[in-house]
C-alpha cells in the first residue's frame, strides 16, 4: 500500500460517495435554476487581500495563505462571498439588479478535522443583489428550504435571526464596532456570559441579556416579545420589524421556520441584517446557513448595495441523506457489457460498442482480453444489466447475443435493433 | 471600480462563459457515462511529494507550492493523473480491475498567461487501470472522439504516436533516463536539433533522426515505414507494433487518426507507451491528450498495474466551441418573472411563485418592490418568456394574468393550471 495519503483534512470521494456529491450539487444546480440564479464561477485562489477585507478575525485565522511565485500573497478561498462581492464590483457592475448568482465548489478553512468538517469541503452558494426588501430575504431562505426538499430530506428545521437587533442596540448603547463582531463571535458560539462580561454598558448588558433570555411559545409570539424588549432602540426595532416581515412572507409561503432566536449571531462580521440557518436532528452542524450583507460591496469599492445570500454545505447535506438513508432519486441507467467471444473480432466488437454508445448507452468494453466465463463473471460482479457478446457465426448473420445479468436470460438480436432493445427492455 | 482582480493567471467566467463551462462539463460527465467511468473527486490540494513524484522537471518548477498551517509542503494539483495513481494504490487497490475513473474540476500551472493558457483551467480527466492491451489504448482515444463529436465540434483531429518508440530505441544505445527524458522534452517543443545534440551515440542519433524525418502519404504507411525504421531494436519495434493494433482498432470504429507522428513526444515524464492529442485547425494547441503509463502505480507504491488516460482542456474546448460558433444543444428552459400588481399582495404572489417552481419552472420573484411597469420592462430585458402578473381582483377567482413576453399577448389563468399552460405553451 501507498505511503501517500490525501493531506490532512482533505479526502477523496469514490463511488457511493461521489455518485452523492454530484447528486447532491445537480440539485444544486437545479434549484438555482429554479430561483433565476445564473451560475458563475469564480478562483479557488484570490487574493488574501480580497479575503480578509471583510470575513472576519476567525476566518482569517485559519485561511491557507501562500506566497506564489510572483511573490503575491494569495489564499485558498474560505468561502464564496468575497468573490463574488468582487465580480458585482467588476465585470458584472454594469449588469442590471437585481443580481442572482450561483457558485458551487471546493472551500478551504484550516479547522481541526472532525465529522463534517473537513478543511476542503463542497459548498453551493447564491447572492441576491440589489434589493433591500424582506422578499429578497424570503426568496433565499425558500430557496433554501426548496434544496432541503429537493434532495429529500426529513425534518429540518430553520433558524431565523437579524444581527441588526444585536447590532443596533450595541450601536446605540456606543458599543465600538470592534467590540460588537467579539461579542457577537461568542455569541454565535453560544459563549454567552463570555460575550456579555465584553460590554462594559449595563443598560446595553440588560438588554442583551433579556434578547438571550428571552422565551416564548412560537415564533410569532419571539418576535412580538422582541419588539416589547428593543423598545427605545430605533435601529434594533426597525430589524425586528424586518425579521417579522421575512418571517411573515416565509411562512405564508410555505415554509416553516422551526425557531426565532433573538440571540442569533454567525461567524461572519459581514452580515447586517437577516441571518438564518438549516439544521436536520440527526446532526448538530448547520447544513447550511447566510443572510443579508449591505455593506461588503461599499467595502469593496463598488456602489452601496443591498444582498442577501446563503451557502449550502454540500459535505453535510451528504452526511444527513446517508444518516437518514435517503434513496437518490436519479435517472436509472442501464449499463452494458460488451464481449468479443474470441480476440479476432474484438475490432468488430469495438465497432458495436461505439454504436450503442452513439445511441446513448453506457457501455464498458471487454479491455483485459479475458475468456468469456470470466468476462461475464466480470460484468455481472460490476453491477452491469446486459451483455452484449458479439460471436463470429452471428456477426455473419448481423446479429448478436444478448444476455440479461440480472434475468440470465438471453436471446439473438439483429445489429439494427440492439440499441433500442436494450434501452425498451425493463429491467430484470 | 474596485481595484480588487482575479489573481494573475486566473479568471471568472459569467454569463455566457460559464454557461459554457457547465454545459461542456455535463458533456464531459455524459461521455464518461457512456464509456462506464466512475465520477470520483480528490482535492485540489495534494503533497507537493506526490506531486512531483513522477510529473517531470517541467511541470515541478510550475507548481503552486505552499506550506500549510502544520508546516507541511502542499501544492495545488498540476493534473489529475497523480492523485488518481494515488487512489488507485489506497481506497480503490482492492476494487476488481479494469477501473474507470473520471474526475473534472481545476488545475493549476504557473505558466505566462495568454489565449488558452490560465494558471487555473478546468480539465475533465479519464483514466483506466488494469489493462495493458490496446483495446484499452482505443477506449481513451474513441472516448475523446466522442467527447469531440458529443460538444459539436467540427473538423478537429487526432494526432498518434507511441513514446515506447523513442524510449525504446534510447535505452537499446545506452542513453540514461535523465537524458531520455530531456531529449523526449525538446522533441515535445519541437526543438529537433537541440534533442539530438544530447545523444552522444551516433547510431542512436541516426535512427531518432529518421524517425524525426519519416514522410509516408498515410497513418497507415507511416507505421510500416517506423517498422523498417526501427528494425533490430526489440523493444521500439514492439512498440511500433503496439501503435499499429491501436490505429487499426480505432479505424476501424469509425475514429479517423489524421496523424501519426513518429517523433511524437509529451511534457509528462510517466508515459511509457501510446500518446495522442486532439486538435481543431482554429487553435495551435491541443484541446486534449493522454497517453499510457504502465509504471506510475508502481512508483506510487501499487502493484504493477498497467493504465492509459486522456485529459481534455475544458477552457480550450470552449475556446474552440465560441470561435467555431458551435450552438449549445442545451434544453430550453422557459423562464418566468412572478409580480404582484401591489406590495399587499406580494405574499400571495410567492406563494404561487412556490408552486410555480415546485412545478418545475424557474422563477424570478419581483424583489425590487418596482411598479409593475418596470418590472416588466426589467423582465422583457433580462430574456424571460412569461410575467405572470398576481393582481387582487383575479385572485379571487383564482386566477392570475399570463403574458407571453415575447409574443407580447396576454390572457387570464386559472392557478390550477398555471404551470402546465407555462410548460405546454411553445415559446414564441
Amino acid at each position: 500500500m501507498s505511503s501517500f495519503q490525501p493531506v490532512r483534512g482533505t479526502r477523496d470521494l469514490i463511488n457511493q460517495e461521489a455518485q452523492l456529491l454530484s447528486y447532491v450539487t445537480a440539485k444544486a444546480r437545479e434549484t438555482a435554476k429554479l430561483y433565476g440564479f445564473k451560475e458563475t464561477f469564480t478562483p479557488v485562489i484570490e487574493s488574501f487581500e480580497l479575503l480578509s477585507a471583510k470575513s472576519g478575525e476567525e476566518i482569517r485565522q485559519r485561511m491557507f495563505i501562500f506566497d506564489d511565485l510572483g511573490g503575491r500573497k494569495i489564499a485558498l478561498r474560505p468561502e464564496f462571498t468575497a468573490s463574488i462581492a468582487r465580480l458585482a464590483t467588476t465585470a458584472l457592475r454594469n449588469e442590471p439588479k437585481p443580481l442572482r448568482v450561483f457558485s458551487t465548489g471546493s472551500v478551504y478553512r484550516y479547522d481541526e478535522p472532525q465529522k463534517g468538517r473537513y478543511r476542503e469541503f463542497y459548498q453551493a452558494n447564491y447572492e441576491l443583489m440589489g434589493s433591500a426588501k424582506p422578499e429578497a430575504d424570503a426568496e433565499v431562505i425558500l430557496l433554501t428550504n426548496s434544496m432541503m426538499k429537493n434532495v429529500g430530506l426529513q425534518g429540518y428545521a430553520i433558524k431565523l435571526g437579524n444581527v441588526g437587533v444585536l447590532k443596533g442596540i450595541m450601536s446605540q448603547d456606543g458599543v465600538d464596532e470592534k467590540t460588537q463582531n467579539a461579542v457577537l463571535q461568542r455569541m454565535d458560539k453560544k459563549e454567552y456570559e463570555a460575550a456579555l462580561a465584553l460590554v462594559e454598558n449595563e443598560k446595553c448588558r440588560t438588554t442583551l441579556r433579556s434578547l438571550i433570555e428571552l422565551k416564548a411559545d412560537t415564533v410569532f409570539e419571539t418576535v412580538e416579545k422582541m419588539k416589547a424588549q428593543v423598545a427605545g432602540y430605533e435601529k434594533a426595532s426597525t430589524a425586528v420589524e424586518n425579521l417579522s416581515a421575512i418571517l411573515n412572507l416565509v411562512a405564508e409561503s410555505g415554509c416553516p421556520i422551526e425557531a426565532v432566536d433573538p440571540a442569533f449571531a454567525r461567524g461572519l462580521e459581514y452580515y447586517t441584517g437577516m441571518i438564518f440557518e438549516v439544521y436536520v436532528p440527526e446532526l448538530d452542524i448547520a447544513l447550511g446557513g447566510g443572510g443579508r450583507y449591505d455593506r461588503l460591496i461599499e467595502v469593496f469599492g463598488g456602489e452601496p448595495t443591498p444582498a442577501v445570500g446563503v451557502a449550502h454545505g454540500l459535505d453535510r447535506i451528504m452526511i444527513a441523506m446517508q444518516t437518514q438513508q435517503t434513496t437518490l432519486k436519479a435517472q436509472i441507467q442501464k449499463r452494458v457489457a460488451v464481449v468479443p467471444v474470441k480476440e479476432e473480432i474484438k475490432g468488430e466488437a469495438l465497432k458495436i460498442a461505439q454504436q450503442l454508445r452513439e445511441a446513448g448507452v453506457s457501455v464498458e468494453f471487454e479491455i483485459m482480453g479475458r475468456k468469456m466465463a470470466k468476462a461475464l463473471e466480470d460484468a455481472d460482479k460490476r453491477g452491469a444489466d446486459y451483455a452484449v457478446i458479439v460471436g463470429e457465426r452471428e456477426l455473419k448473420e448481423g446479429k448478436v447475443t444478448l444476455k440479461d445479468l440480472k434475468k440470465r436470460e438471453q436471446c439473438e438480436v439483429s445489429l439494427d435493433e440492439l440499441s433500442s432493445k436494450i434501452k425498451q427492455t425493463p429491467l430484470g
